[in-house]
């Protein structure tokens, strides 16, 4: 009996160890992460995305204003700084996907802005969402800002390139994103400025194939500077 | 000799476990993170202090400017939101720590501004730095900011409370940055306004016992508005 009690642990030892070096494996080669996405908390629970949120509450969105939605990405821009005079307000939250723009959008809509620069979607793709959701979230973000504030200009930019191995899926995305709005919002091709010949972000532009260096903010301030509002 | 090495195996795999359980224990009372603190990545070697670095390598501090300066309490910080019409300038990263600001602080002093805000300390505090070597690098910071740019008047802000079990610490480093500054930095006490009285800071104010919510920088704001220069 003890014997055999002793065997089972020993063969749950040995099962458990099985797991944990997969999951070393796993880890090491870079796929832990995008099976482990459908259980990590959502951007709309975690602490930091509160925090900004509650923030934002607090300075309404001004007509006049131009305004950058988006991830990370958007976020990490000193827009300030880019666009000196010009009456620009932050709205990247890191992590954000679209159903997460759709769910702050009022924060943006509620203060009728003179420009919404968009971009979003790479987290939908890490976190496993069809083409077809991403479209249809971009298509309902862009109708909910002209229902809701009417005079605002909509500019989308295409999701940036990230490693190659993504190259295939964001630049079919894009296609499909272009597409469907048609002329409900003036599409910005921030995408192939960005594209290495590797088919990856160019290394000058990003130090993890995801997010931009202060040479891909000069870039993407370049493509847009002439439509950026100037009061 | 096949029977010994399946015996060897099999406590290797024993052993294995054991130490995966305990990480797993450490992990969920928390005293993990700070037992790996040593071997985490500095702050200057990660991706996203690259990437500030890099982007405020481009904008210059200009004389006049209004500097604050620290880690990701003060890079939440919506400055140009708190204080619009003010010549804000935010150089908060994440992560930083007091030696990080000394190997960055040329970006600031370059420019001569007319203030800077200064709040760093807390995560020198959880890599487990001295009192010693925190004060003494804060002083340092003051020195080189008035020997490299005269003109620019330094607010030494106090390191916000944590969780009740940092209260002792955090005051103890609070008094004795504030003695070893005497006259050479304006003290700002914000720790006293933002205590909870159970020691911890208050939840109103943060929602993981470290970084500010929107109500915490509306205190921080009305701390500091008076001083804050208008142009």
């Amino acid at each position: 009996m003890k014997k055999r009690i002793i065997k089972l642990l020993i063969w749950l030892s040995v099962l458990l160890n099985i797991l944990v070096v997969t999951a070393v494996i796993l880890a090491v080669t870079g796929k832990l992460i995008p099976l482990l996405a459908p259980l990590r908390m959502t951007n709309m629970e975690s602490p930091n995305y509160e925090r900004l949120v509650s923030q934002f509450e607090g300075f309404t969105v001004q007509s006049g204003d131009v305004v950058f939605l988006g991830d990370s990405i958007t976020q990490g821009g000193a827009w300030h700084e880019l666009f000196p005079e010009r009456p620009v307000r932050n709205r990247g939250i890191g992590g954000d996907r679209t159903k997460g723009i759709l769910n702050r959008l009022h924060q943006v809509t509620n203060g009728n802005p003179s420009q919404v620069f968009l971009l979003i979607g790479t987290n939908d793709v890490s976190f496993g969402e069809t083409d077809e959701t991403i479209v249809d979230n971009i298509v309902t973000i862009i109708e909910r800002i002209t229902d809701e504030s009417p005079e605002t200009q909509v500019f989308v930019q295409s999701i940036l390139p990230r490693g190659a191995s993504y190259q295939e899926r964001i630049e079919t995305l894009n296609s499909k994103i272009r597409a469907a709005i048609g002329d409900r919002g003036e599409w910005i091709d921030l995408y192939s400025l960005l594209l290495d010949e590797d088919g990856s972000i160019a290394d000058r532009y990003s130090n993890d194939e995801l997010h931009l260096l202060g040479a891909g903010y000069a870039v993407w301030k370049e493509a847009i500077a002439s439509r950026v509002r100037v009061p």
